[in-house]
This record gives structure tokens, C-alpha cells and sequence, in this order.
């Protein structure tokens, strides 16, 4: 169990004023990220906690439930086959471009299509049996933002995890692409975020079948296409340019197939606002054509293969968590401008343990109570690396609290006047309890209740 | 349990021409690494398991035995902070530069002292009660190597772990930097790796006291001076340039006071060779007094915080694993030129089961005897996650068997003419079994013997 004395837990009084959004403005103030240059950022060791639960979310669902394979492709990229491409001039200034020594072309690498297909080619030939291929990463990627802002939402370098497939027909890669999409669901799900998967453009990347996912906020920049009564969404890049200028002209009939939208045509087309986490494409052959990527049937004939690629943008998703997850029963209060309310999957810490100071005589008896009671019984019934103790005795309780509400734990174990509290901030609940062995049932009321 | 043909596990029958060590050859003919440009790799699936497997090991004695907190530092540095130390213009061409699309200067990071004492630094005068604050991260650095060369050894894109410490006062850093040197020693003995510990010149990161961490093998570029009969050891670099013309110099007195060697004067100094891993500095206020990284005692007097800094290499002591592990039992027969042995606390998987094809019916019951005898018990007993299941029972065992050996699993449980048979691979130890209920009581007779 961490001692609160122990770690160093920065944090600030005010945001800085260039940080417009909630999700910037708590996060900086919580001390779990600190902007080092525009639109870069140190991961601070709360920040840090915060991305690895989120890591290990994402690992299980693409391990486990998809069977892709973990890789760390390089950051440092050479030009040569973004050149074969005709990436490397047709990306403009958002990407970060450097020589060696030598006088040799590199980048930084925004996304990684020609690496992992020249990986994947260097092996020669690959026989049906070997398909499909799945490899993802989960690494720092970079681009040269115009103007990079609201803190992790839009950074210069920033983690996303980004996963290829290789498939030696339409139907495998069709049926990895859905299998994806539920992951990426169940991801989103297991963060309690409201989400919307959109039909989207295809931009830079190539392919020719996308959808974004998108968590659904006030402050997202992307305006999202909804039909509201049926399932059809789409991002608005995909309407004509002329339709984007007005967003009434979406007060439209979803003029839908039933293949296309649930609502059978009944619906009307509505603009809703979105952060974009997450992007799948169906590529093609797009690289495996050009990069020679080639796989061989059972009849020996040779193919290229068909690839697809799927983004999720990590350090955006946290932000996203920070500036639209709202528990279910929360009161006004604890979504207050000074409290962050994490989904309790990714929360840095679950519980921290804290006492009011009071006279001398009360301090030394609520110090017993935590160090003899309440430790040593939550040491052997709960996770330990989860909770934190708070051993600032002296500290003001107003002070540990709006710290607690900051940073966000799911649970405070308060010892004070009125004895020992369980307070569960997301829901404002207090419950009172005589000893710390009633403690663990009052947490498991609520654990389903969070993880959704 | 991961079936073999479920996975992509490429591998080659040749090194590539301009592998010469040991270590190279082996991890890219295993599918480990493969390089995508001088100097510059991709870390295969194998090779990510191998290094998650060395990052948690690391993880745990920085976090639990020294107290540190994980945080991720940008690898895109301003020059900013370079140009104050100096440091952007007294480094060379190693330093990988850039220029951001506004024409700002960048560099990607080698080393972290600047980032993290302007990190520090930003949140103001630091009282005293809030020290030390130790801060480590494990990320990629760069270095424009003028000969990259040797594969993991001496690559220009790398994996390290790289702490640093902020303290009040002389006598806290000393023990601090003892304790540390006290982890690597774990780390490297968990590793069962021949290790020493020598002092060393601090060159271009600065700072008044250094050791550094070198695994003894006859391939290692650095020589290194030490006793035959005491436990003093430095490198060569810390002699006078003339003493460094000709290793027979050294086949001295060892003209040590009874403080620095044990041997009280009596041993006689040799050349070794080792591969350095890890290097300690103690830094003093070098960067602290430049970038204000100040704190303030009890009587409210202000200090520049005292500084030390600790890396650890971990593509390098991948890389310097598979060059001089060696199981202390092994014979010629498993250290041969196809075999990897791993550290069992690092091997990427740690048991593969596998059938000898034989006759169709023979094929049959073997098949059987894995999948409703072998795997059945075994996922009751073992970490599944641990074991693979080569499901090709149609591949000849000779195929299966130099994988296996290449790959460097500890485990092969093998069905075939002689029933069920255990071979512990470091030691060419085989067990016959009549029933997989005896597997994990062979298992246990080796766990400690290789985990030192």
C-alpha cells in the first residue's frame, strides 16, 4: 500500500489559461500530464498509471478475443518506402521529416501501413496457412499539428495503438473487420462511453471501406451525421461540400434502404458532436501491391495480400474519458468543475484511505484506527497496489478531500468524527460503517454497477 | 494455451551476412527483431514477449524495492532546454536534430536530464518534505551511431529504462544510489547473468561519481580492468591514454589501498571484456542549478536539488543474454550456434508440447494423448499463457524440434515412439513420463536451479 508521503503527486491551483477544455484543464491540475513543448507532454507517474490499466485493456481484447500479436514497430522510419508509395510527398507538414548522418530521409511515424507491409514482405512469400496475419502496437506516433490544443485530444506525439491484417480473401478480412469493431465496442463499453460508429472517409490512409468510432461530447470537433430514430451515422466529411456549410440542411429525411439505417426511412438526419478515438479501413492491396507483400494459394498461385488497418487512439481516450464519462447516478456535485470521474477501469487508483486531523488525542486514535484496523484487514480482502494512505495526519480534511475529488479515486475511506466512512465519490454516496470489515461488501454493491 | 498454427513465427535459415555475433544471428533467424534500417528494428511478436517479460522484472525492483514512480518523458525534445546545459551544441552528429513546420528546433532524446529537471522545476520551489522524488520511464532513445552494428548491441533506436533522483542532501543520494546499484544487481543475478560492477568516466552526461554494469563476455567492446584476486574493477577509459595502448600494461600490481579492493594489495590486474548494461551517475546540481530546479529545507533556505541518474539498457541486455547466458549445467550439445538459452525469467514461452508424426493412427492417439490428457491437466497446472500447443501434427519432428531449440523454449513435452517425454532443454536433461500428472513435479525440481 503507497503512503501519499512517499510519492510525488504534483498538482496545480489553477489550468493553464491556453487549456479551454475540462478534460485539459482537470488533467494538468490533477498532475497526470505536464505539457513540455506545444502539443507534447510528459506522462506523469499518475498519468502513467492511468495509460497502462488502459494498455491492458486493449492488450486483452486484441490477444485474447481477436488473437493478434503484440510488435513495437520503429518510430524512426525511413523515407524509401514512403517514397514507393508516393506517401512521402504527398504528406505535407504534418509530417515530422529528419536526416541522419549519413544525409538519409526519415520520419517520424504518424501510422505505420508501409513498415508493417515491408515487414511482413521481407519473409518472403507467404503460404495461405500462414493467414490471416494480425499485428498491433501500442506506441508513441507523431504529427506536426497545425495548431495542436486541448491537451492530449490533439498532441504532436501521442500514443495510439494501431493494428494491420493480413487476409488471403474478402471474406476473412471481412469477418476480422467486424470481430474488430465488437472489440472495439467492448472497449468502449468497458470505459461506460457513449459511443457512436460512423461511416467515415478514408483520407490519406487509402482503402476503400472506414468507420470511425467516436465518443459522443459537446466539445468534440467532429460533427457526426445521425439518423434519430435508426442506426445510421456517418462523419459529415462524407456529404458534399455544399451540404456541409449549414448544419440545419441535415434536418433531413433519412432516406435510408433498410439495409442502410434501422429506422425503415422514417428518421431525420441530425448533427451530433464527436471525438474520434478510433478508425478501422479495409486497404486492399493498396500497400501489398506496391511494397510486394505477396501470399500463395493452395494452387500455388500467387496473390497480394489484403490488408486492413485499425487505429485507437489511447492519450486521446483518456482525455475523451475525462471530458464525457459521467456515472450513471452522479449528482451535480462531484461532476463539478474539480473532480475527475473515471470509468473505474482506468481510474489510477481505486481507494484512498485518509483521517480529519482534530486535537492531538483524536489524531493519535483515528492514526490506530487506520494503521490497526482498517489497513491490515483491507491488506488481506482488497488489491493493494489499488489503494493509497493518506499518512499526512496533520493535513487540513478540506485540503485531502477536493485532492481525493481531483484526482479522482473511486473510493475514500474517511476516519473522522463521525467514525469510519466510505464515501464513493462517482455516486456522492456516504455509507457509515463500525469496522473496516464491512467495508468490502459496500464495495461490491457497486463494482458491476461501474464496469458495465 | 496459443496453438502454433494460430500464430505467425517467422523465422530464417540463414543470418543475414553482416550479422557476426552470436546474439544477432540467433534473435533474427528466431523472428525476435528485424531490421528495417542501419541500425534500426522492428521488435517481432517473440521479441516484444521477451521484452515485457525483462520490462516487469525492471518494473518491479524500481517501483516496489526503490520506491520510483513510472512516467513517460517525450521523445521529441525541444532544444531549449539543451542549449541552456549546453549540451545542443558540445553533442555531435549521435544527436538526431529536426525542426518542427514553425522551424523550432528539436532533437530526439538520448538521455533525459534536461526534460526531467524542467519537469521538476515547473512546479516550483520543492519543500524539502516532498524529497527525494524519483522518477523512471522505460522508452525508446536515439542515437545517430556512426557504425550501428552488432543488432541489439549497438542499434540507433533503443529500448532503455532511465530513472532520476532529486535529493536534499549528499548523504540521502549515497544511499539512494546504493540501493539502486542494489536493484541492478538483482535484476542482473534474477537474469543469471555473469555481471561486474566498475567504475567509470562520466563523460558527456556530467557529474562527479559513476559505476557502470558490464556483463562478461568475450564479445564485448569494452575492456575493463580488474583484479584477480579482489573485487576492484574499472573501465579501461579511466586510465591514462598511454596505459590504454596495450592490454599487457595491466599485468600489474594491483596498487590498491585496502578501501578500493579487497585483495589488500596482493592481486594483479587483467583485462576482461564486457558489454555494458547499465551506468549510474551521481550528477550533483549540474542540471539543477542551470534549469532552477530548487528546494527548500526547514529554516526556508533555498538549494539546488542534488541529482543522480541510473540507466539500464534492455534491447542490450536482450541482445547480451542470449550472447553469454549460459545454464549452469548445459552441455556443448544446447549452447550449439541453433539454440537460444534464455534466462527462464525472460524466455518468451516458456513450454511447447508437440506430437512425432509417425503412421495416421499412430498421428491419432498421439494427438489424443495431447489434447485430452496433456492439455487438460496442464491448464489446470501451469500459466497456460506460458505454454504453446504445436497443433502441425503432420510436420516432421526434426522441423518441430530445431524450432523449438532455435526459439529457446525451456519445455518441450514430446508425444512419440517412447510415450510421453519431458526434455528440459538448457540442461539436455529428458524425463520419460507415463501420464502428464507428473509433469509439474519435474518442472519443480528445476524452477530454482535456473531462476538463481
Amino acid at each position: 500500500m503507497l503512503r501519499r508521503s512517499s510519492i510525488w503527486m504534483p498538482m496545480l491551483k489553477e489550468a493553464p489559461s491556453q487549456a479551454k477544455l475540462r478534460s485539459h484543464q482537470l488533467l494538468v491540475r490533477g498532475g497526470y500530464f505536464s505539457q513540455m513543448a506545444s502539443g507534447i507532454f510528459s506522462i506523469l507517474p499518475l498519468g502513467n498509471r492511468v495509460l497502462e490499466k488502459l494498455e491492458k485493456v486493449v492488450d486483452s481484447e486484441m490477444q485474447v478475443v481477436l488473437g493478434a500479436q503484440k510488435t513495437r514497430l520503429p518510430i524512426l522510419l525511413s523515407a524509401d518506402s514512403w517514397r514507393k508509395t508516393g506517401r512521402w510527398d504527398q504528406t505535407g507538414d504534418e509530417l515530422f521529416r529528419l536526416k541522419d548522418r549519413r544525409d538519409n530521409d526519415f520520419c517520424l511515424g504518424p501510422t505505420h501501413e508501409e513498415t508493417v507491409t515491408d515487414l511482413v514482405a521481407s519473409f518472403g512469400h507467404l503460404s495461405h496457412k500462414q493467414l490471416p496475419i494480425k499485428l498491433y502496437q501500442i506506441t508513441q506516433k507523431y504529427r506536426d499539428e497545425i495548431r495542436p490544443r486541448f491537451g492530449l485530444m490533439r498532441g504532436r506525439e501521442f500514443t495510439m495503438k494501431d493494428m494491420y491484417s493480413f487476409h488471403a480473401d474478402e471474406e476473412d478480412i471481412m469477418r476480422f473487420y467486424d470481430n474488430v469493431c465488437t472489440s472495439y465496442e467492448n472497449i468502449l463499453k468497458k470505459l461506460g462511453l457513449d459511443f457512436v460508429k460512423v461511416r467515415a472517409d478514408t483520407g490519406n490512409i487509402g482503402g476503400n471501406f472506414s468507420h470511425e468510432y467516436h465518443i459522443l461530447a459537446d466539445t468534440g470537433e467532429d460533427d457526426l451525421v445521425c439518423c434519430d430514430s435508426g442506426d445510421y451515422a456517418a462523419n459529415v466529411e462524407l456529404f458534399e461540400p455544399e451540404a456541409k456549410t449549414s448544419t440545419d440542411v441535415f434536418n433531413l429525411d433519412c432516406n435510408c434502404t433498410e439495409s442502410t439505417c434501422s429506422c425503415m426511412g422514417k428518421g431525420k438526419l441530425r448533427i451530433k458532436k464527436g471525438i474520434e478515438v478510433g478508425h478501422c479501413f479495409i486497404l486492399g492491396t493498396k500497400y501489398s501491391d506496391t511494397l510486394k507483400a505477396i501470399g500463395v494459394n493452395a494452387d500455388q498461385k500467387r496473390f497480394p495480400l489484403i490488408m486492413g488497418c485499425y487505429g485507437l487512439g489511447l492519450s486521446r481516450l483518456i482525455a475523451a474519458s475525462v471530458e464525457s464519462y459521467r456515472y450513471h447516478a452522479s449528482t451535480t456535485k462531484v461532476t463539478a468543475d474539480d473532480a475527475i470521474v473515471w470509468p473505474r477501469a482506468i481510474a489510477p487508483y481505486e481507494m484512498i484511505i485518509m483521517t480529519a486531523p482534530g486535537k492531538e488525542s483524536e489524531r493519535q486514535k483515528r492514526k490506530d484506527i487506520v494503521e490497526k484496523d482498517i489497513v491490515p484487514y483491507l491488506s488481506e480482502t482488497v488489491d493493494i497496489n489499488e489503494v493509497v494512505l493518506d499518512d499526512r495526519w496533520k493535513e487540513s480534511l478540506g485540503v485531502k478531500m477536493a485532492e481525493a475529488k481531483l484526482i479522482g479515486y473511486i473510493w475514500v475511506v474517511l476516519v473522522g468524527k463521525k467514525g469510519i466512512e466510505v464515501h464513493h465519490l462517482p455516486s456522492s454516496n456516504i455509507f457509515s460503517v463500525q469496522h473496516a470489515s464491512e467495508i468490502p461488501s459496500i464495495i461490491s454493491q457497486f463494482d458491476d454497477r461501474i464496469q458495465k
